[in-house]
């Protein structure tokens, strides 16, 4: 909340009349929700619909809070109901008394929203609704039967079958192109000179789109079409780099990728984004043969600190902890990082990916992405990304995975199940070379090892 | 079931190894349905899910029979995680203890027909297996759970606010216009040169499309515009009729809509698609001021052979009773039908859609249809089909359907709530004048008045 | 002329109110195009335009003869001033005097075709025209220069550079199938479902459009995808043919092609377009190798009936000239044909394609075309075509035009040099079978030979 | 010339080898031509214009000045066959031969240029190739004949019925906004924000385009829907400017047109443009009743300077000529200028656009485009345009010419016929203000006199 919207709530909630304003509209709303579950918003839909989204849309954050309390208030299932209905067939478990059970224990507010997506425009507004939920729901928990209402219509409604998958080059309508500069956020599209050369002939740009969501994109992903696998960023990124010929290259880079709509997280579309991609690649540039990414560690800088001390208590780790102190520079990677520096940050990193873990599963989120999506740890690369923010987050380290089209299938399979971790033979030795490693070879651990792979 | 499928069937019966290979078949599609659902079909959701969708389409009518026996015993929610669920949220009725009610009450064959979605023609091989369903619903009533399941995704996938409405012209491709010849069912289109007729200037046709059935129509509606309310259907539908200016038209005549999804039925769209189609035609056409439907009374002539007895038993009726034995001859009409046929007749058939009743509703399904979508009964008109189905089905009437779109909504309303069929006082007289009319008042019935509106 | 049109004539001649009435109505027109091409017509082109196009519509045939006189006498270049141009350039031969030859030399009608053509829908009325003066050259030779000034429009606005190649299958438009329903000549379709089957996935239809002429295909071709060269179109046309894989094919039978602008004959399309599609079923189906025209010969049969006494006069033409009695009934080719009569026509039918000429050039026209095209002669082929008309024009007999990719630009620049016509030796032994080649010999003819290609 | 290239230019004829290549260059062009007009090319057209165009692509500078040198050499009409066929008509004036003149007469560039431009993109060379001719035309005046071959050509393939009118919005692909931003002259784009504001609701952007020339505007017009006519353009232009709802608008202010093809210069489509957008905006809006411009005096400026002298030789003209000193401070108009000044110079421009001409038309290039479609003097706007562009070229004036679209024909014809210049009253008196008025009438010119308007 930026210091404007925190005044505004401190007013409202300082002045009666303001609160009471606030409670009026959030009411109003309501009332229009319920007009429009009523037998008259059934005939007329689209316009009880419309209305009711008007009234959502003037709401304010604090009015919309309210809403949210109302929505979980009125629009609940009804416990008697539901209690009933369980007694009923348990007393006698048919078709008919399940059946019974099914429809008193589903949310009148999932009726509501099936209602309200009648509308034009119905589902972006309900994609803005679930935004504002998952904004609020660390202190409101008990919104989370929202979002779960939500999430269920959205499944269904942005079901993969009902996606398509279009191209984005230097043809597409100025109204979409502006949407990937605001919302690209891993590498930063600096204005419509940096766009356009990412959609020169050597790199690829593919969208999903959804037709209850015209020009807006669900999700983008850029491809560098290159030889041989990137190590580095920058010079993908860079404005002046010669474009190059696509039908000379080997390898696709997956070098972004970023969800458009906050609205629906969790509703998964990466994954299938790079299959598709990477089926459409495969068609028009048969000398594809690799298809790789150049992936940010997110958690590595803040795991690097978390571990210091743990590094300078150990005999083998205090050297380590010696080389660490360079970054403590800023401008450290300008003064010719010592080989050693690499080679400790290098075998951290590696050990990071493959050892540390939240739960069952990596610390790292972007390797949680990957690798659940069937893709193995191909590669670390040192310095591959030189920005402030890539320095910051992960020491400036970078790494492919590779999705390999026919193990794919097998390396989800085995991480769902097993939480096993594919990676690169190089890889895993890396990560043997951490003084961390020994530690933990010590504790006597039984968690999965990572499966090697050349 | 045709009498050939009805000799395979039972040839399959007689034949152990032939029902042997049919269980094979519908159990391999049952696999490839669990290998769909697990870990494995979550990551390639549409190769799976095309292999699935594969099986089921190489079932004959006896395999898919076993396929959806299987999905009712191995995809249902199980009873004991239902009433364990139960207890939880009896013993502590919260939001977590709902939510895994819900959770566990929610049949796998909806995540299974979701998966099943993913794959490109998914949504029309879903609308086939509810075909199927339906066909077999009277001898298979356990099916029922699997029709709840498709009606419910349905409901989702096909939400209105996804539902194109385009115009249907010469310009047409001919693979959409094929369908229309093939699916009218009301007014026959007898050839190309016939729907041509009905696409001209003075004709508009309006479908509805959704992007999962590509170039498929769910339901089309025709219109002819028109000087004035149409009162039989034969000049609209004459080939040599000429084209007139429908820039002169004060009317909009929908005299046929048809429905093209079997699969679809019930999922409401014939509501919404007058609604729409008015509205199109009000913006483009300022100077149309009714819409109207020219309409068959299905159920009429059924209905008058079964009150033949019933009015040959009093007095008033045994002379109407009389008059009715002139259609007994196949050619009647052609034979100067008297003036008193034609005033017995036209007073029986409103009778008929205003008193008699199928529970608190019309009897009739089309004035069901258009009363419960809020249009009101305008007037009866002799000899208004002259086909032979229209000589047949409503001894030659039709009935035009008047949407007063300022009084869609409360006449909807009206009749959800009370049943209240909204007529014109001169239909509300002619019903008077039937003999059974008397009948009834003196039976002092307490069913709902119609109301009568000039 | 119908008797209908002729009567009207009649009575317009007879009655001088009508004659002058028609002469007002040219004159009317004639008008409205020289408003056209003042100062006003400039600024209001359209405006103009399209009054005068109207006027011109209007015209019946005979007032439209009346029109085409005028646009002789009041449109042409004025001579004393083409003269006096000429003489400026003979005294001094400048630039500058040469371009005003060019100047006063070019026909007002030229200028006023060019404005008409501002107004929407000009050059569709402009092509209507023209068929209108082709129609009517015969009896009025006076006409040729309107004829030759929109050729030369029509060269420039129809350059093959703006035309669009279309593929034509059942997504078409009713609008443009129905066309080409109208327009085929070669093997008429007699229905929708007859052109259904000629738009299944073993077929291919490809037109080409112009900007100017939207949904008015200007030329279209049939193409049947098969293994190996047919000999016979009956098959092809069979509307119970299964549909084969056209994967499988290796061969595309041009088994049709038509031109709908009447008006635009002589602007050459059909080299173009048969050149582009196979351009197009090159890349989409990589194993077809040979591209093969099945052909009428329709100058044959008139020309076998103008020979008969030749033949008959000689020793060895007397028994060819005995069997071609058999024709002379018509139902000749029910009562299996003698070998004797097969090898008879198809030597006289090699000898005709080969030796009989108009001109420098063969006297049958689709020979002219597909040889001018760079086609070569491939075979004959014996009741090839048993419909009615095949029988009547080419006694059953077809020919395989092979287009040889590598080969067209040499065979089209002999035939243009040389008049060489390109045929395969089994056809060029067939021609020296015929009783006539013997007496051409004789003649010692210096006709060019034709070239023997295996 | 920049100075590279003249360098190059320099080095070129210093090196006879260099020049041996240009000329080996241009003639391997010429030849790949003459190859496209032989037999083979036309078959081949495609392919031969292909190679020809290629080879154009590689000309330099000093290589295309070669070629054009040899299509003047090689392509023009034979002066011999030229009087032969003119004497020939002379003695026997009849059509053919006239045609003869014609077909003689006609150089064989055009044919060329036409087979060229069968190729895909060769309407682009073309234009691009005519843009050489006329930068070199002044150095090199015999080129003029190829000027001349393609302003023929090109009138008749951009024949105004050809163009399609585009809205342009924010919705354009992005391929053609950057055209725009290249293109605009006018009032320079400084940006896509710059851009996005030109294409809000209370913008309307519109081009024309061409069939051959895809993805590329011909012409293009920017308009601001507002209350009233404009007296100023930097409001229009402001970044910062609320958007203002479009329906109440009742003025659109056309304030910039723009063309885009160089080598299009004098194929006239500004004033159809105009005239087809006030038609789209007509009907998109029917309130909007006034049509008027924004436009620049672009030769007020110079004229200013050059007239200096002569106004102070007069008593009534030193004055002005005072108060015009202001000017000659660069920062002159952020010192509050006087009324005097203001005044002054209004009268001065008004009388520059009425009475100072170049030939029979007024001197000032935008007057003579505006007054030539029939629009008509409106009003003089002082400090209308604080660019530093338009304060050097106009003295910040601004003109508004109105399109009355009833009264654009009457005012063109009059203009083409006696140069007549329709001005407002306001205009008209203004003008009378100026001293250099009284010196004229002294004079006793006898100039057409501007046409009052009110």
């Amino acid at each position: 909340m930026d210091a404007a919207s925190f005044l505004k709530r401190l007013i409202v909630s300082a002045n009666p009349s303001g609160r009471a304003r606030l409670t009026r509209q959030a009411r109003k709303a309501i009332e229009l929700c319920q007009a429009l579950m009523s037998d008259r918003g059934e005939v007329s839909g689209a316009v009880h619909a419309r209305a009711a989204l008007a009234a959502c849309d003037e709401l304010s954050e604090a009015g919309m809070a309210l809403f949210f309390d109302l929505l979980v208030a009125e629009f609940s299932p009804d416990p008697r109901q539901v209690l009933r209905a369980a007694d009923g067939y348990r007393a006698q478990p048919t078709q008919e008394n399940l059946l019974e059970v099914q429809r008193v224990v589903a949310p009148p507010r999932q009726e509501l929203f099936h209602r309200l997506n009648m509308a034009p425009g119905g589902s972006a507004t309900l994609v803005a609704i679930r935004r504002g939920v998952l904004k609020g729901l660390k202190s409101h928990p008990e919104w989370r039967v929202i979002d779960a209402d939500l999430v269920q219509l959205f499944r269904s409604w942005f079901n993969p079958g009902f996606l398509k998958l279009e191209r984005i080059d230097w043809r597409t309508p100025a109204i979409i192109l502006e949407q990937l500069i605001h919302y690209e956020a891993v590498h930063e599209i600096a204005s419509w000179t940096d766009l356009r050369r990412r959609l020169e002939a050597d790199r690829r740009c593919f969208a999903f789109f959804h037709p209850a969501l015209p020009e807006q994109p669900i999700i983008f992903i850029e491809v560098a079409l290159t030889k041989g696998i990137s190590a580095a960023v920058q010079p993908l990124l860079d404005l002046d780099s010669p474009v190059t010929d696509p039908e000379a290259a080997d390898t696709a880079m997956f070098y972004s990728i970023t969800s458009c709509q906050e609205g629906l997280r969790g509703i998964p579309f990466g994954n299938l984004l790079i299959k598709r991609v990477a089926q459409e690649l495969g068609q028009e540039f048969p000398r594809i043969r690799q298809f790789a990414t150049l992936s940010p560690v997110p958690g590595f800088g803040a795991w690097l600190t978390s571990v210091k001390d743990q590094l300078a208590s150990t005999v083998a780790g205090r050297a380590v902890s010696e080389s660490l102190k360079w970054l403590e520079d800023d401008q450290w990677f300008k003064r010719k990082p010592s080989a050693r520096l690499q080679a400790d940050l290098m075998s951290l990193c590696a050990y990071y990916l493959l050892w540390v873990k939240q739960g069952p599963e990596p610390a790292d989120s972007v390797a949680r992405f990957h690798l659940g999506n069937g893709a193995q740890l191909e590669r670390i690369n040192w310095l591959a990304d030189i920005s402030q923010q890539g320095l910051q987050r992960c020491a400036g380290i970078m790494v492919n995975y590779l999705y390999r089209l026919g193990d794919v299938e097998d390396n989800h399979e085995s991480y769902v199940r097993e939480h096993r971790v594919v990676a690169s033979r190089q890889l895993t030795k890396l990560a043997r070379d951490c003084p961390l490693f020994a530690d933990q070879v010590n504790a006597t651990t039984t968690r999965a090892t990572p499966a090697a792979k050349n």
